[in-house]
């Protein structure tokens, strides 16, 4: 099918595109010896999961139970729920899921720890706990320091639970508006010191897991760390160009829209809005919700759900009804979410159909 | 069960609240002699739409076929597709919609119209037509004039098409930052004056469909409408309150979460991002993400994918992992959007779950 045949709007993935990125990210990981667990959140479909596990991938990441269940289809040896899971459902399920692969879970707190022991030793299976450290993001994860040790001190006790090391995000390492520690430097020198730490204590951490799409190239700098977790990098996305991570050619993924209406003068109102593009505006400022591909004027100024408002003013083109476009937009993850199904494409050639089968697992 | 024993995060419907702000509006419609064909984009779902066709609206709105496929779950004598809907897939759906219930469509070129045209003629089936107006919004919408006379013309000779009048969106009345018209007057005035000169051709307007939610309680002095399509009104958010169409006591919708983290003091996190809200910022300006329940000095003031931040350091109090809130969002429609089902709750006790079968139905 051509690519213009798909009905509008449509999540289209350049599959050699991604097929580049998959491989240039496995190469480096291998390279500089850095394990790497994707975090599926941004494709939430386990045929991807499948092609990142046989590029090398030691297990995959996801951020909710619901998660966990649908990757599970990618057969991964190990899954990490990067994310503090409370609550009686959420760790039934996810009990269920550690019945079938080993779990790993990323936590900050002893109430949280406890929950997840009684629930994985009522059921008899052991799962994985990473304890999350704060290395100036100010989102969660304890201090390194005695509050991180008495943590991990009171998860040891705990049965059914395996302290395995250590995680943290350190996407907001190389960006401006973050609080706190910024350089690799500073990032390295408090997990050598954290380390060495927990070693005096006998715990010696097996996964210290930490990089991520934006600060990816710059993972092997961060002395300690020997896992990565990137998402983004398999498509990349508008805010991956703006922060340096990628170019415009490493973008596989981009929205195919129609024009819908022209009657405003200098404007063209396209089938995409919000519920298309989710609402996040771009991660390092800046205006507009996304880029037209071929039409480096053009503004995506504004959204109503199903309206996007594209200034075509300062192009020199006129667009009329009925007129495609392809947008990247500013942050694939969040559109993905919102897609039943997304396309593969080479060249202009629809070639797959994904069921976004992570879509909207919200627990 | 007890609003406390979902999982969270749950978007929660108090009944009640809804019930009175479904027969509120009700009650205004037919006090004013206005027909009543309510935006179902909020909703989503056809249980909901029956109440509001059972309190007397006239049919449904909807912006996309798909939606309009599920709203026919709530048997409405019409559906009004309120999106000028282009393409032969949609079109192909919409005619199968038309041989179920009556469709109307607006739209604001004739290009639309032939393609809407030649599907329905085809087929055999007709549809009706609004022409849609811009009043100021600067969306889509044909200015009145010769242009509009010259589109109803046009669709006048289109087989298949019924032209019933015109349509428009008022939402901007009232509000700051639209251009272009903007009082009631002069609203009123310049339909008086489109009615006018398509009378004197021959047109006579059986629909003049434009109120909105932004503007509900004005609806009535709006001459020459007599039809509304507010959506919102059903829920309303923190943007109704914002905009002064409701008070806090009529929002019906709120987010329940749970705190997963207290690591950063001053600080929650919260179980919720923009997966689950939507990253839709306040129409009015202003700071946050959502109004937390019983607390209004906590800020919301970011969020990640799967992260809320609540800034607690003003409110005196104190939250523990595990605590739960409810949170109002600042945009009711697109956070349904992002749930698979809601629930609905009198007091603190769950008493419906409805699945959101229009949830994000994109074509």
């Amino acid at each position: 099918m051509h690519l213009y045949d798909l009905d509008t709007p449509a999540l289209v993935i350049d599959t050699d595109v991604m097929q580049r990125n998959l491989r240039r990210m496995a190469d480096y990981a291998r390279e500089h010896r850095l394990s790497l667990r994707p975090h599926t959140k941004t494709h939430k479909i386990p045929a991807l999961g499948r092609i990142q596990l046989a590029l090398g991938a030691v297990g995959l990441t996801v951020a909710k139970p619901g998660e966990a269940e649908v990757m599970l289809g990618a057969a991964p040896r190990e899954i990490l729920v990067a994310y503090p899971t409370i609550g009686s459902k959420k760790l039934a399920r996810l009990v269920e899921v550690a019945r079938q692969t080993r779990v790993l879970m990323s936590l900050d707190s002893l109430e949280v720890a406890r929950e997840l022991s009684d629930a994985v030793s009522a059921a008899g299976v052991e799962i994985g706990v990473l304890t999350e450290i704060d290395v100036g993001l100010g989102r969660v994860g304890v201090r390194p320091g005695p509050d991180l040790l008495s943590l991990i001190q009171g998860i040891d006790q705990l049965p059914g639970l395996d302290w395995d090391g250590i995680a943290f995000y350190p996407g907001h390492v190389k960006s401006l508006d973050a609080a706190g520690l910024r350089t690799i430097e500073e990032v390295s020198a408090l997990l050598g010191q954290t380390i060495q730490e927990l070693r005096s204590h006998g715990f010696e951490p097996r996964i210290v897991s930490g990089g991520s799409t934006p600060s990816w190239e710059h993972s092997h700098e961060i002395g300690g760390m020997n896992e990565i977790r990137p998402g983004t990098y398999i498509f990349n996305d508008k805010n991956s160009v703006g922060i340096g991570s990628c170019s415009w050619d490493d973008c596989a993924a981009s929205i195919l829209v129609t024009v819908v209406s022209v009657a405003v003068p200098g404007q063209a109102i396209i089938d995409g809005g919000s519920k298309t593009f989710s609402s996040d505006r771009l991660a390092t400022g800046g205006e507009g919700f996304g880029e037209v591909v071929g039409m480096p004027e053009a503004v995506f100024t504004k959204m109503n759900e199903e309206h996007g408002f594209l200034d075509i003013s300062r192009t020199g083109r006129q667009l009329k009804v009925g007129d495609k476009l392809r947008i990247i937009p500013n942050h694939v993850c969040v559109a993905v979410n919102l897609h039943e199904r997304i396309y593969g494409a080479r060249g202009e050639t629809v070639e797959d159909c994904w069921t976004v089968e992570g879509r909207g697992k919200l627990q």
